[in-house]
C-alpha cells in the first residue's frame, strides 16, 4: 500500500502549479500588460483561481489528510518533517474549503477592479472615488472571516490575521505593539529634541536611473540573490514574487532625485527573494519510512512560514545590513564607481548618517526604520475597526490624518499621500500590515542570536561578504519551509518569544549613536 | 428556449480564455522568464494545455454544434453571421476532435525528438542524420492527414493545407505558382544583368538599439497600432502574439550595423499586431433572431481568417507601405531626427534604392521581395512531392540545390545553409510554408483595390497619414473575423480570385523602377 501522502502530494503539486500561473499573471499586471488588457485580466485571474480553489479544495484532498492524520508512521512524532507536512495541510484545507467558490471568485474578480479603480483614484488624489470600493473588499472580508469562524472571545480580525501569520491573535498583536509604541514615542521625542542632526543631503545626489538599476543589481548579486533564477523590474509598488522553481522576481522604483529609495527597496526585496530562492522548491523529502525522494514542491515544506517572518528577512537585509556603518564601509566605493556624480563629495560616516535621519512623514515606504512601525500601527488600528464596523469607509481620510497628526505630528497633505498610498486594501488584504512590524521585531530578535553564531559578521560585511549570513538564513530559517511555526521558530533559534526589547535596544543603540541621544 | 448558440460560445470563450493565459506564458518565455524556470514553465504549459483540449473537445460542445446546425434560424441563411460562426465552429472541433490521443501525443513526442536532431544535424551540416526523422515526421503527417480526410480527387496535403489556410488546395496554389514562378524568373534575371544596382551603405549606419527602439515605437504609433493594448518587447525571434481583448504583443530584434532588419521585423509584426486589434474581441453579435449582444469573444468571429490573411497585412505594411518611396519621403527626416547619425547623410531616394536592393541567396529568412516568393515554392514543391511519396527524403538535399541553382542562380555551399535552415518541417509543420508567399499576393491584391478607393493614398503616406488605411483594413478585413473564408474575402474586396498578376505588376514597377528594368 502506497503512503497516502503521495498521492495527496501530487494533488498539492498540481494546484500549486497552477498557483504559479496565477502568480505570473499577478506581476504581469503589476510590470508590462497593457493597460487596456485590465477587463480580461481579471476574467482570467478569476477563472484561474476557481480552478485552483477546486484543486485546494477537492474532497479527495479531504479523504487523504484524513488518512494521513491517522497514519502513525507519518504523524506519530510531532517533531518529524511528515508530522509538520500533514499538520500544515490540514491547515491549509481547512483554509480553503471554509470559503465557498464564489466568494473565491468575487474576491478575485472584485479585488482585480479595485486595484484599476485604487490607481486612478490614487493618481487623482480623490478617495471618494475608491471609498465604494473598499466598502466592497470590506464586505467581502467580513464574509470571508465569518467563513473561517472565529475563537471564543476572539474578533473576525483574528480570522483574517491567520492567512498572514498563523496563530497570533489581534490582541497578542496590541499587546506587543503596545510597550512598542511607549518606547518608541519616547525614543522619537528624544530624536526630535536633539541638536545633532544628520544631513540628508548625501541621498540626494541626482542619480540616473540606469546608473541606479546597475547598483542595485551589483548590490543584489553581492547578497547572493540569483539573477538566472530571478529578475528585477520596475513597478509603481514593488514587491518580491517567488512565483515558481527558479523564478523570484523583485521590482522596484527609481526616483532620480533620491538613490536611497530605490536602493534600500531593492534589497528589501531582494531580502524576501533570497528567502523564496532558499525554500527547497526543488527539494525532495529526506525521510526514514519510505517517502524518501518525494517531491516538496507544492507541499508546506516548501513554502514560508507566515509573512511576519517573510518581512523579517528584508527588514534584515534593508536595514540591519543596509543601514549599517559597516555595510557603508564596503558600499560607498562601488556606489562612487558605478553610479559617481555628487556622491563623490561623501564619507562613509555621511552615508551612515544620512540613512539613519529619523523624519516623521506620511509616506510608510518612504519612512525610516525608527517612526516606521507607527505607520504600521496606524494601519492596524484603522482596518481592525473598518471591519469591526466601528468606522466606514468615509471616514477613514479624516481619522488617518488625525492619527498621523497624534502618533507622528505630520500634517496629511492630500489623500494620495495619505489614505490611498497604499494599494493593499484594494484587493482585500486586511490583517497583513501588522506582519510588517512583526518582522521588524523578529528581524532584530533573530540578529542578535546571529551575532553571536558569527563572530566577526560585522567585519564580513566591511568586505561584502555576505555568504556566511545567507548560509545561515538558509540553514536555520529557510531551508525548514513551514516545518515551524513563526512563535516556535523564534523560540527555537532565540531562546525566547518575541519581544520588541531587541529591537527597541538595537534601535536606540543605533540611532541614539547617530544622534548623540 | 435559449438558442444552444448561447451555451456554445459560453464554452468556447471560457476555452479561449483558458488559451489565452496559455500565450502569456510563452510571451513571458521568449521575452523575460529567468532561465531557470524553463523546466517548471514545460509543466504549466503541459497543464494548461491539457485544461484548454478538454475544454475544445468535450462531447457537450459536439452536441451543441450539431444542434446549432439544425437550428434554420441561425444557419438557414449562409450568409448570416451565426452560420458562419456554426461553420467555423464545425471546422474547429473536428480539427480539434479527429486526432486519436495517441497520435497527437506521438506528434509532440516525435516532434520534439525530430527537433533536436535537426539542431545538431543543421550544425554539423549533415543532412543523412535527419533524413530518418524527416521520414518519421512525413509518416506521422500522412497518418494525420488521414484522420483528417481528404475530399475526392484531393490530395492528402489539402488536409494539412486546411490546418493553417482553410479551403485551398495543393492544385490551386499550384495553379497560383506556376506563372508566378514563370514571371519571377524572367524578371529576377533582368534585374540581375542590370547595371544600375542600388547601395545598401545607408543600411548600415550605424544605430544604438534604444534609439533604434525609439523610431520603431514610433513608426508604429503612426501606423495606428495602440501602445495602451500592445506591446513592443525585443526577443531572438520576433513574433505578433494577440494574446487577448486589449492586449496585443509585438517583439523585435536590433542589431547595431543594419537597422532596417528591425524596422522592417518591427513594422512586419506590427502589421499582424493591426490584425489582432482590428478583430472584434470586445465586439457582440448583431443579429435580429434574438442573439444580438453575444459577446464574439472565443468565437470564430473574433478571429484570424488565416495564416495566409494574416501575412497579408504584415507583408503589406513591411513592404508595400514601409518600403515605398512615399514611406521614406515621411520617415526620413523622423529617422534623421531620431536615430542621427551617418543617415544624415542620405537623401531619400538612397533609402528607397537600399531596401529595394534585389540579391538573389540561399537564405530564405534573409531575402528580398523579389526572391524571397522563390524560397517558398521551393519548399512548397519539395514537401508536397515527400508527402505523396514521389520523393525520398535521401533525394532532398540534391533536388534542393538544383532548384535553388534552377530558379535563383546560386550555388547552395552546404545543407546548413540548404535544406536545413528552416525549423518547420523538424516539428511537423508541412503545408506551412506556401501560406507566406499567399500572404504577399494577397497583400499586393488588396493594395490595388485600396488604391482605387483611397484615391490620394500615396500623398498620404508622404504625409505619414496611415488612418484612412487602417480603417479601411479593420473595416473590410478585420471587423469581419472568420465570417469569410480567404477565397470568398478576395472576390468579395477585389471582385476577383487570388491571382500572382498584382504582386507581379507591383514588384515589376517598382523594383523595375529601382533598377531601370
Amino acid at each position: 500500500m502506497p503512503s497516502p501522502l503521495i498521492e495527496l502530494c501530487d494533488l498539492t503539486r498540481n494546484a500549486s502549479t497552477l498557483s504559479s500561473v496565477v502568480q505570473l499573471l499577478n506581476w504581469d499586471q503589476e510590470t508590462y500588460m497593457p493597460h487596456a488588457a485590465a477587463a480580461h485580466r481579471a476574467e482570467q485571474q478569476s477563472m484561474l483561481a476557481t480552478l485552483v480553489h477546486e484543486r485546494r479544495t477537492s474532497p479527495r484532498v479531504g479523504e487523504l489528510i484524513a488518512k494521513c492524520e491517522g497514519d502513525k508512521s507519518l504523524v506519530g512524532d510531532p517533531a518529524t518533517p511528515t508530522a509538520a507536512m500533514v499538520r500544515e495541510l490540514r491547515r491549509d484545507y481547512d483554509l480553503a474549503t471554509k470559503l465557498p467558490g464564489d466568494l473565491v471568485a468575487e474576491l478575485a474578480k472584485t479585488g482585480s477592479q479595485a486595484q484599476e479603480v485604487w490607481k486612478e483614484a490614487r493618481q487623482k488624489s480623490d478617495f471618494a472615488m475608491f471609498a465604494p470600493w473598499l466598502e466592497k473588499m470590506m464586505t467581502l472580508a467580513r464574509r470571508k472571516a465569518d467563513c473561517y469562524g472565529t475563537a471564543k472571545g476572539g474578533e473576525r480580525y483574528d480570522a483574517l490575521l491567520n492567512e498572514y501569520e498563523p496563530g497570533i491573535t489581534a490582541r497578542e498583536i496590541e499587546a506587543i505593539f503596545t510597550p512598542l509604541r511607549q518606547r518608541l514615542t519616547a525614543f522619537i521625542a528624544k530624536v526630535k529634541a536633539s541638536k545633532n542632526k544628520p544631513s540628508d543631503a548625501p541621498l540626494h545626489s541626482r542619480i540616473d536611473q540606469d546608473k541606479q538599476h546597475k547598483f542595485g543589481q551589483f548590490v543584489i548579486e553581492a547578497m547572493g540573490f540569483d539573477l538566472k533564477a530571478g529578475r528585477l523590474d520596475v513597478t509603481t509598488h514593488p514587491f518580491c514574487s517567488g512565483m515558481a522553481p527558479g523564478d523570484t522576481r523583485l521590482t522596484t522604483r527609481y526616483r532620480d532625485e533620491k538613490f536611497t529609495d530605490a536602493l534600500y527597496g531593492t534589497m528589501h526585496e531582494a531580502g524576501h527573494g533570497l528567502y523564496e530562492q532558499g525554500l527547497p522548491k526543488l527539494g525532495t523529502l529526506a525521510s526514514n519510512n519510505g517517502l524518501a525522494g518525494l517531491p516538496l514542491y507544492g507541499t508546506p515544506l516548501s513554502d514560508s512560514i507566515s509573512l511576519g517572518i517573510h518581512e523579517s528577512q528584508s527588514r534584515m537585509w534593508e536595514n540591519l545590513v543596509g543601514r549599517s556603518r559597516a555595510f557603508w564601509e564596503w558600499a560607498l566605493p562601488h556606489a562612487k564607481q558605478i553610479m559617481g556624480g555628487d556622491l563623490n563629495k561623501y564619507g562613509v560616516d555621511d552615508l551612515f548618517r544620512a540613512v539613519n535621519m529619523v523624519t516623521p512623514s506620511f509616506i510608510r515606504v518612504e519612512a525610516d526604520e525608527a517612526t516606521y512601525n507607527m505607520h504600521v500601527m496606524i494601519r492596524f488600528e484603522i482596518e481592525r475597526a473598518l471591519l469591526a464596523g466601528q468606522m466606514q469607509p468615509r471616514e477613514v481620510p479624516g481619522v488617518w490624518n488625525k492619527k498621523y497628526k497624534d502618533y507622528l505630528g505630520v500634517d496629511v497633505p492630500d489623500d494620495r499621500r495619505g489614505c490611498l498610498q497604499d494599494v493593499h486594501w484594494s484587493f482585500g488584504l486586511i490583517g497583513y500590515f501588522p506582519t510588517y512590524t512583526l518582522g521588524n521585531l523578529y528581524a532584530a530578535q533573530f540578529w542578535d542570536t546571529i551575532k553571536g553564531q558569527i563572530g566577526d559578521l560585522d567585519q564580513q560585511i566591511k568586505r561584502g561578504e555576505f555568504k556566511a549570513l545567507k548560509t545561515w538564513l538558509n540553514t536555520n530559517i529557510h531551508a525548514h519551509g513551514r516545518r515551524y511555526r513563526a512563535s516556535d521558530l523564534c523560540k527555537l533559534l532565540t531562546g525566547n518569544p518575541l519581544s520588541a526589547d531587541h529591537f527597541m535596544t538595537y534601535l536606540e543603540g543605533k540611532i541614539g549613536g547617530v544622534y548623540g541621544v
